[in-house]
């Protein structure tokens, strides 16, 4: 039998969410428990000990009790649920080009696409620091940037890695569809357009919320 | 016969340094080119139009001529080139731990270990943007605490995922062993020094330099 899978999130990052679409994509059970991270319930000494020493969700538990083990990292998480499965390509350069758009996504996407969403959406524009208020501009500019290369990026294939659904086009799904909430203008990019209404198509698609 | 291989870099970046590593580590010939990434010489049309549209190095490019094919992003890189190989481990735990090192080595400790290493060693404290000034104390704390989790994690075991070394390992060595060219104390973390000397026993180690 195939061991429990328990997703430590909350709800509303994207981050969460990509290993719950790819657990949907691919039929997977999985147990949710929700953490408040504006309420720092993601430093409590309980979760530091024994979830994840990182402090951050999503953490992916696999099995339970004392045998339980806890993988960080969305991505890497989203690795283990589609090990073998058709989200990651067999061919050694395939596989190699999957993993370079899902590096890029945690290095050029999320650190400006998300963080805009986090600080406009749920932090507030007005509650700020004046190091993050520094940082809005920086984060537009590398945050369009970004998306402007995924746009040339799917002028020419239906997904991140050719014909086919990928990991690639989960992790960075998560915070593209929602990138409007962090004050990017997704009509400026037609192919992402496009290539959202195609993974809102997948069979097992589920939202976000 | 396997194809070319040919690392497009600037010597300086541990980023590329980690394909060199990864390459000298498994005794494949490497070819390299090297761009002046102060001088602008990864954002000139050519570069952009043939190697990565992203404007960025290291790339790692595979076979020669019109059939070459170009990799961007170091991690991905190194994937490609381990792939088979006693630095991916094969067990489905295992090989997700891995990569969810190499995430973290990308989102927890590049731009902050990385990032001050090259402020302060290659652009000069003194030369900083008032943005860049603002960032350095929020990247001192964030890179300290990425050195601590590392420290940590190494109390109990030889190599990031257990006694033998993988891709995690050479994707954190490349920028922690010069982690003091960017204003950080390695003589704070212990464990991580006696890993540096493992690594740097390695058969086939090769230094940045």
């Amino acid at each position: 039998m195939a061991e429990a899978l328990t997703l430590h999130e909350d709800p509303r990052s994207g981050n969460c969410y990509k290993i719950r679409l790819t657990a949907a994509l691919l039929g997977l059970p999985l147990a949710t428990r929700a953490y408040d991270i504006m309420k720092g319930e993601t430093r409590t000494p309980e979760f530091l000990a024994t979830v994840n020493a990182n402090g951050r969700i999503p953490v992916l538990q696999i099995g339970e009790g004392a045998d339980a083990r806890f993988l960080p990292e969305s991505n890497a998480a989203c690795w283990y649920l589609a090990h073998g499965s058709h989200l990651i390509p067999e061919d050694r350069f395939a596989q190699a080009d999957m993993l370079r758009w899902m590096f890029f996504e945690q290095y050029n996407h999320e650190p400006n696409v998300a963080t805009l969403r986090f600080w406009l959406r749920f932090v507030g524009e007005a509650n700020l620091s004046p190091e993050q208020r520094a940082q809005v501009m920086p984060k537009r500019i590398a945050g369009s940037a970004a998306l402007d290369l995924m746009n040339r990026q799917l002028a020419g294939h239906a997904f991140f890695c050719g014909e086919g659904v990928t990991l690639a086009d989960i992790a960075l799904f998560a915070y593209t569809h929602v990138a409007e909430e962090g004050g990017f203008v997704l009509g400026d990019y037609p192919h992402i357009n496009a290539w959202i209404a195609r993974m809102q198509a997948l069979p097992g698609f589920v939202p976000m919320d």
